[in-house]
């Protein structure tokens, strides 16, 4: 086996999502997979689908423990707590890639201004490598520190990226309408109720229009201001995204923006690009770790729209994540995440 | 009583809410409500949600028998067979409300491009009043003829048009995001599927992405060109339209939009604007004739960020048809149609 | 106006629907809407989607105002505190509805049994009039205290008492599987996360097997035991319950179950009794106060099958707290439950 | 390799299971995935969710060109041509697993009162091995031609069966109420919409009450009537079966009834039985071959409870096909069928 992993913040959906695809992985070797609340219990357990698919037992979370025993460790709890794993686990020569917020930003003002918290190791913004493995895959290949990125931020730079470098200079405004399933709003319950059943079904409704957190890491990996309104859907899991890609007056692109698309992914194991963006869903690529792509200039108006599909815990979270340690390990970039995956 | 009313298309889901709002309207009698399929039946064998209440039978389509019995008649069909019923039925004094597109768009050339057929009555289009109650309601007092507006087009014109009218000369772009449910797409098994259980469950989708034919009539009463993207959510009703206008560099709006939206619409009684976005929401005014808005303004991009919300079945098609016939008939505006409708 | 209301614990599901329904109720005036924990503002405010539909100001528990100022008082708590504030408010001589478990087992013992509380006002048992309305209306008329019956068991009794007391003496066996939408969980976030939108969305089980607390009263109501397994369905509202009876080896019902069914209930102004019992369906009593009724005799294996639906917070909550009201009160039974309650 | 396959009829939903899993199958290769409608095209152009993971062209129905190039073919028609593709297959000394109903029955007249059609190769249904594979192996390893089961029935008898045994000659009833995902509707519209989205989107309906035709192979297999009722939930796939065994008034199961299942279970890779039957639900097995189940003896009433659960595409149907296959080829059971499937 190639390395001993640990995870901090097993129970939640990216936890579990992580232990579905590690407890498979022929490289990974789970050894210490956390859980603050059911220490000593059978994951299945806690989590009864997972029966006779893992055979792991929790153990408690300590980062001493973790340091000792672990060559990798995913963060995922949705706190600051990995603020204070990363550093004691780097120290102690550990790999850590996190699933949160918290080494995303290069600037630790915009963190503060958009988290609302203090940063209390900054010194390690510089090393962390932003994880969107088709954009940073070389530097990922050498980094000790991977933050991973937040699901709408996934879906939407795969697919602005390539096509704001293809106009550069000719982008007037960009807007990112993105719905998602309710996993990604946490297995927490939330005290406005967000996440009950009731609230959601049959719903579809925008939150934190202007103001969500995942809208300065878009523009930190665009360059380019976009205005980001999430809004949650009556799904389980999935994310659609539309983003609108504003050109100036009379500038037609030179190319077809799927035609761009195309190329510039080829041969990545995780994009998959469609002629027809109707073909483009959210339950497309459901359990695999693909993210979906298409586009279509709107002549009339001179937008070029950009849809994008992928599984909120898989390529949003769970399955990059993976996805990155495959790269920062030195194993073949597709290990234990091919076909489905849950 | 005050009328007598025929319904054409009474078997597709804006005839069954036609069927269900008027048989409770207390100046609507229901006289001739026509099925090609089912003529002769109870409404309730056919629609067994009906039974126990309304106590119709379905007769034959049979426009001449239409133009003898009735004052008012709702064509409800997806199809051009609409500028078939009109003129007799104009010509016989019948006041016509239309729920399909037919006459909404002023210009035939327009008609004929977005909607790929001739118009064969285009005499008709200049006096056809369209049918958005709330900004045309002068008109429709008088109206003999009134396009009733499609169900994306009533909630992006209610949410936009206030705001486009105070931001007016410093506006670069508008884009429209709506989510739909399912019942938008008619109760007619699509080719490919598209409104099938297992293709739309727990998935979300683009279509008709800058083609869409409720596009035209958008730009019409905007006066202003807008890219439109229209989605197939995991809903059975109900609209979530998202709206961005793109403000010239610079340019502050001298007044919040929301506070824009409530002085437009107070005093409208099927209007609601909330203070908070995040209130608006598909599931809001389900069952309701109520148009749900809200709006804030994102100052880091300067774009405004419009939400609104309606029942694609209710304001978006029946609700609004007999808000319609209400106004043109000098009943009481609200009269059957408050409180919950089904 | 009739009545002055009150209604204690207002911003759960059956609260929420008791507003709905009464607000807009010719016969009662809503005095006293109490709250918890939002005392003081208004319910739209509490409840968005109540916005324009009512004009209520919640108002604190207490109650001594609710005696002082009522005629009658609705408890929709989830909880004993309804056996608090029963005694005081009859005491004043108000009529009291309790959409709690507490007053619908004769029995204290039984109560003790199933509930695992204490009884502590048994002296009012023997007086509370269960309140299935089709079953106990005359009991109703001069009753001071109403037990309004559990969602589930409305919907079993209303199609199992007429067949059993057709076929008394041949019935071996009951059964009935009940498929609940997920608002009969309540608002309150389970701490297994049971109503949590990704536990129950495109999901379904069994939960309480033959220990669900609903039991007792349908065997109070029925003089008959029954294997009861609810399930917890991905829906918001609404349950379909299917039962069988097991007759006696070579047993024929003289008449046509559905024939007895649609016999018993001619007249009753909320049961509809479906010849097709694949007409009988979740969606199809939603939003009404209606219980819809269908069965069918499986001559190969001697079963009765009987199908029942209901929408859980009208007729299997709130609605029928509404119609026990209009009866306690000598008002018609249907006002303000006509159409459709939201 | 190990066997060259065939499938006929590749595009309904157990077509589309089969690809997948097929694709993925170390000892199969697709030779012949055929499509009356879709010859020459691409799989995934025709199922765009199959885009990068499959590599198929489709081909057209030709019979005999499957009976010269492979060794085993499914056949996944919903109709009676799989009667016209099964002798010649056979005679060519290919191996045919049926994915229909043509070849559960025994009895031909039989499988004539309950489908509604001649049987026009009787003689073949002796040697047909009815493809539940837990209970079936040993005769599925010499068979030519393997019935695959029912999807409801799969779930039934495997809940069934051991306790069934276990209680023999104290079992008095049966019934068995199943909800069903709409995905075993099928792909074709049905011509009453009961595949629309709208009319099952938060809906839930009984249908085929004591005539649906999974209902014979049932009681052949466990050689004891049963009532059983289907349903439709609003789920895409996944069926949770509630079965009731009515016991003699009096006794008492020797032995735990989970325990029952749990011993007679183990050492089975494809059966998982909990302990608590609230863990069995639709949404457990979903992607993969297991059929989860559950049981606990209700004292009071004197029933047996017995939950099961699976994906009514995988061990409902395509996974217990290929399940099937490896038995009948001498592969490994599992291959191809760990993990997630789809």
């Amino acid at each position: 086996v190639g390395v001993k992993v640990g995870i901090v913040g097993s129970t939640g959906y990216a936890g579990e999502f992580l232990i579905r695809i590690l407890a498979r992985h022929p490289e990974a070797e789970l050894v210490c997979v956390c859980s603050a609340h059911a220490a000593g219990r059978d994951a299945a357990a806690v989590l009864p689908a997972l029966k006779g698919l893992v055979d792991v037992t929790l153990c408690g979370e300590d980062v001493d423990h973790l340091a000792r025993t672990c060559d990798v460790v995913f963060t995922a709890k949705k706190s600051v707590e990995s603020m204070q794993y990363a550093p004691v686990l780097l120290d102690a020569g550990v790999k850590v890639i996190d699933i949160g917020g918290e080494f995303r930003l290069k600037d630790p003002a915009a963190y503060e201004k958009w988290y609302g918290n203090t940063h209390t190791c900054p010194e390690l913004l510089p090393e962390a490598v932003y994880g969107l493995t088709e954009l940073h895959r070389d530097a990922l290949r050498s980094a000790r520190l991977a933050a991973n990125p937040g699901c709408y931020p996934t879906g939407a730079i795969l697919g602005l990226a390539p096509l704001m470098e293809e106009m550069r200079g000719h982008v007037r405004a960009v807007t990112i309408c993105a719905s998602s399933g309710v996993s990604g709003a946490g297995r927490t319950p939330s005290k406005e109720g967000r996440n009950l059943f009731v609230s959601c079904f049959n719903n579809h409704a925008a939150y934190g229009v202007g103001t969500h957190k995942h809208t300065p890491e878009i523009e930190q990996e665009l360059g380019f201001p976009v205005t980001f309104v999430p809004q949650l859907a009556s799904m389980d899991r999935g994310i659609l995204s539309v983003m609108a890609i504003h050109l100036e007056e009379g500038y037609v692109p030179p190319r077809d923006p799927g035609a761009v698309l195309a190329e510039r992914y080829a041969g990545e194991p995780f994009i998959r690009v469609y002629e027809r963006v109707g073909d483009v869903c959210a339950a497309g690529p459901r359990g695999t770790n693909f993210c979906d792509l298409g586009a279509v200039f709107v002549e009339r108006t001179g937008v070029v729209c950009v849809v994008s599909a992928l599984d909120n815990l898989l390529k949003g979270a769970s399955g990059q994540a993976v996805q990155n340690m495959n790269v920062m390990c030195g194993f073949d970039e597709c290990t234990g995440l091919e076909g489905f995956l849950g």
